[in-house]
């Protein structure tokens, strides 16, 4: 049976399960979920999250939500397929955990509410809330201090090779390069290089490709 | 060598992992991380956790931070120790990894910001933040009311026996049942039930004394 994907192609949630797909090369079918009309609030499609949020994933009968536990039974699961996103070495993979609870954790809070007032309410007609900006943009230039001593001893954040750990973090970096927070991150020199390294990944911009098709 | 965990008594995530470890059987050293004196902001604490948060966790000459991956490291690495706290059926597994993605990313901000509240500032005569209270208490409220329906269909929020997504719960729970958000757990029967439970795992119990001495 297919895998499928209900989402939509502005979720960074949908886009990071998607990009996960890609990189290990295997194909899936987009379910539109129509988020201006609340379908995401309603049933059936709580059903498939009760948080009523997207995006929902399902692999045969598996039904999965949570975009970083999906990208994580992905990883495991079909191992094999496309590039490795997981370290499997022993000592390496906690190191590896580690830094994707960082990204769930000190990133993520951040840059996704930088990502709703500054990426998304612009485009559907909200007013962004200066404050918050301000907020966020302070405590997420701490994180990234972080990220830029990490990015010296390591070339990807979670060890030496690009794994599940950068690919969290791209699309909330993907909105943010379009914002004024661009700054926040190229003033960091390896932050930005990393940066540019992960949204080049091709598999990241096919799956933009097939999300906005 | 032996394990130790750099910590604070009064931290949840300290104790997240504390408890993690004795329900593994495994023994370990508490060395105290002084967060009156600020000891957690400066170096040497900074090469143990460059966030200048605790725990900071040693086994060895593997060094780790961030509770959940340190408590992830502990399941998978000791899995044949003491209670066994992952589910290793390839069908649940990732069932079970939803539900732990649930906790770090819906109960936990809504439930450590009520902790600090309501837990932690009134014991280090700080002024707690009414709104921010109830602003927090209505989203926590959100998340109970998919967990009363989860714990219709699953005995704990992982699966049918209890595992690491119950025992990361366990320490904000247990700060906020001695305030006022007592209720919005009892006020959920299910909810109410499973929070007994876990608070009754002698693990836990025998944590908080180690932790308190």
């Amino acid at each position: 049976m297919a895998i499928k994907v209900h989402g939509s192609p502005m979720s960074t949630a949908t886009m990071r399960v998607a990009a996960c797909l890609i990189e290990k090369d295997l194909d899936f079918e987009l379910v539109p979920v129509d988020m201006v009309s609340g379908e995401h609030k309603k049933h059936p499609y709580l059903s498939l999250n009760p948080f009523g949020q997207v995006p929902a994933f399902e692999d045969g009968d598996l039904k999965l939500f949570e975009s970083r536990a999906i990208t994580q039974y992905i990883a495991h699961v079909y191992a094999d397929n496309g590039y490795q996103l997981i370290l499997q070495d022993p000592k390496k993979m906690p190191i590896m955990s580690v830094w994707m609870e960082v990204e769930g954790q000190k990133f993520e809070p951040h840059a996704s509410k930088l990502t709703w007032e500054l990426g998304i309410k612009p485009i559907i007609g909200m007013t962004t809330d200066d404050d918050a900006v301000k907020e966020s943009e302070v405590q997420l230039s701490k994180v990234l201090d972080i990220y830029e001593t990490r990015l010296a001893e390591s070339k990807y954040l979670g060890g030496d090779s690009f794994t599940l750990v950068d690919l969290h973090h791209i699309p909330n970096i993907y909105y943010l390069m379009s914002t004024k927070v661009k700054e926040v991150f190229d003033s960091r020199p390896r932050v930005s290089a990393w940066c540019a390294d992960i949204l080049a990944r091709p598999a990241w911009v096919k799956g933009l490709e097939k999300l906005q098709k």
